[in-house]
């Protein structure tokens, strides 16, 4: 049983993070491809809330150890945004601070899921979660879900076949990262029965809750009949206020299990540095304005992908991203060795893969990386590509 | 199986921190007892780390996600320190950034322990890592051993009882939190023959690796014969250079398995703010002097305590601490009800059960949480309260 020097084989079964074996290729490159692959923002955070703005209003506790369960003054600049934003009001004691959504989610399934047990989730997702889920020793099941709910099947017809005895827990997304599906009203309240029905935990990355186009509207999970126990909602600076540099995110829910997530988080990084949440609770208090230009922004982002790009995906509702299915360019080919071929030719995309074992023939492609012209270039070149890849199989 | 709403066991089980049941008294207090309890410093960081320092030469990537092992030249100058110190060489490869000790030491656990695996646990201990191991659902095995050893038993004497089939690991923490003592050479050498022995895992805190007091010295345990694969060595800014707020950790060890702790942080926290930690590279460049004032300045410290508490305590070889045995002073009395009482005479300490099972009548007291006026304020206050504690069981 003494295993050393060999790792335990949970941890060691982490993949590199998704973009692993492009990158390197990428920073060989003089002319660097328009990086659509990444997901992160172009845009610069709230004025407000930048270092040199916020600096002055710090005190030395930035340099002591800083509150386990985060800043009561930004739990509570969160709060009344909630409270603004005309949802069910919110308690400081009901939302705690983790290092980033990661962090949050990361924490949530520490709290609800035990080894060996299985947690469905809805495919595509975000990739750090399977592994979040292997390295506790549970078993990620992946249930293909947003496009399957677009080809008109039910929540419930799409989900049960996947649940059993060992099920405790659902992951889900939306608006989605990577497709950009936002879940309408019914859609939401048929999964809210179906994890009722099942005695399901629920881990509702809301990450980009902020950024659902008109006419669609964000749901928050949680407010529908029978979620408010058993849901963890998650939300983060990253996304909301373009501060993922600052790795402040919100993990909301119930306080008889978030004290268990609390302790979970002491015990990984004790607590998230105080100056950085000191500048998100300035966003937060002054970044209103910013987030609805922003949300236009990537609303406009959206437009432009869905009016220009010559392939197959689903309009995105929301998020920052498209899912792209390649396969009718691909045909044979590999997905990987015709990305590096698409970095030299001006555009670097995140391969499907990392979302989802299903999507091996799709491309990620993020439209907030870059402001719209660039935008416009990559996808211009893409277009040329994915022609050339229709055009010439012979030359494969 | 499904279990919501009651949160899983192992993280149910894991304890609100050391301080919690006595934090709301002090906090109701017009007077403020003098902080004893805490584990941090007065000092203040090295003038050219502080943020407005740092700010200047910072650049807008510090709102960005930044690289999930830490930044190359953060690691950087943590190697050329290192090599400075005359330690063997260090390369950026073995040196991985997390949030704080706490983050290096919780993926370490995760790199090498499996559920239901043993830990053995060197006590007392630094209070996190025993809820970390029960976490993961891994069995903490608390063995008295510094004590142990001042007493003249052998390493091997001490632990040897305590391996089983299932022993993967081996936490040690020297100078050590929360005893003062520091191993000599031969102890470490001892040890390290015992670990290659058992084919143990060591997790080697050596968060006060600079603040071993002359003569006594602090072993960089991974130099010794056969720990080098199988040691994670570490170390953190929040001790080092006072900035605990900035939660910058460094885990160091072979690439063969910090691969698999770097994919657990990355899957847990992402990355530490890129902000905080351009901020320790400055100290980490500039600091060598503050180090050297900083141990002048807990040294003297450690010697005033040993001048003139009244008390039954090994000295303080090392660290911030010392940790002293109040059972004569106690009698039948209960710790905590006596810590409440000492709250109110002015002093707080840590309860002993913190450190592990078999300290139920000890308190921690760090000499480093205030300048040494206060600090003799305090001693002077907790001898008097513990002259009246033995002078008075009759009026308990």
């Amino acid at each position: 049983m003494p295993r050393s020097p060999q790792p335990n084989q949970h941890a060691a079964s982490l993949q590199p993070a998704v973009f692993t074996r492009l990158s390197p290729i990428i920073a060989k490159m003089a002319d660097k491809p328009v990086p659509l692959h990444i997901g992160d923002t172009f845009l610069s955070p709230p004025a407000a809330a930048r270092l040199e703005r916020v600096a002055p209003i710090l005190s030395d506790s930035i340099y002591a150890y800083s509150a386990p369960n985060g800043l009561p003054s930004l739990r509570g600049a969160f709060c009344e945004r909630w409270t603004r934003l005309g949802k069910r009001d919110l308690d400081l004691e009901r939302v705690h601070i983790t290092v980033g959504a990661t962090g949050a989610v990361s924490a949530a399934l520490h709290a609800f899921v035990l080894p060996g047990e299985e947690v469905l989730l809805l495919s595509p997702f975000w990739p750090l979660v399977r592994g979040m889920i292997t390295a506790m020793g549970a078993v990620p099941v992946e249930v293909p879900f947003y496009g399957e709910l677009a080809a008109g099947r039910s929540v419930a017809e799409v989900l049960a076949p996947h649940i059993s005895e060992r099920t405790a827990a659902l992951y889900v997304c939306s608006p989605n990262n990577p497709s950009g599906a936002v879940l309408d009203e019914q859609q939401c309240l048929d999964l809210a029965t179906f994890c009722v029905d099942n005695s399901l935990w629920v881990i509702s990355d809301e990450a980009y809750g902020d950024y659902a186009f008109a006419p669609h509207q964000h749901r928050f999970m949680a407010d529908l009949p029978g979620m408010g126990q058993r849901t963890a909602s998650i939300y983060t600076a990253s996304k909301s206020y373009a501060m993922a540099g600052m790795r402040v995110g919100f993990l909301v829910g119930d306080p008889l299990w978030l004290e268990s997530a609390r302790r979970v988080t002491t015990h990984n990084v004790y607590n998230v540095p105080e100056a950085c949440q000191r500048m998100v609770e300035v966003a937060i208090k002054e970044g209103d304005d910013w987030v609805a230009n922003a949300r236009q922004t990537y609303s406009d982002a959206a437009d432009l992908v869905a009016a220009r790009l010559q392939a197959s995906f689903p309009r995105s509702k929301g998020g920052g991203f498209v899912f792209v299915d390649l396969a009718d360019a691909l045909g044979e080919r590999d997905l990987l060795e015709y990305l590096v071929e698409l970095l030299h030719e001006g555009v670097s995309l995140c391969p499907g893969g990392a979302f989802g074992q299903h999507w091996q023939s799709h491309v990620r492609l993020c439209y907030m990386s870059v402001p719209s012209e660039r935008l416009e270039l990559a996808i211009d070149r893409l277009n040329r590509s994915l022609d050339r890849l229709r055009g010439a199989p012979s030359a494969l």
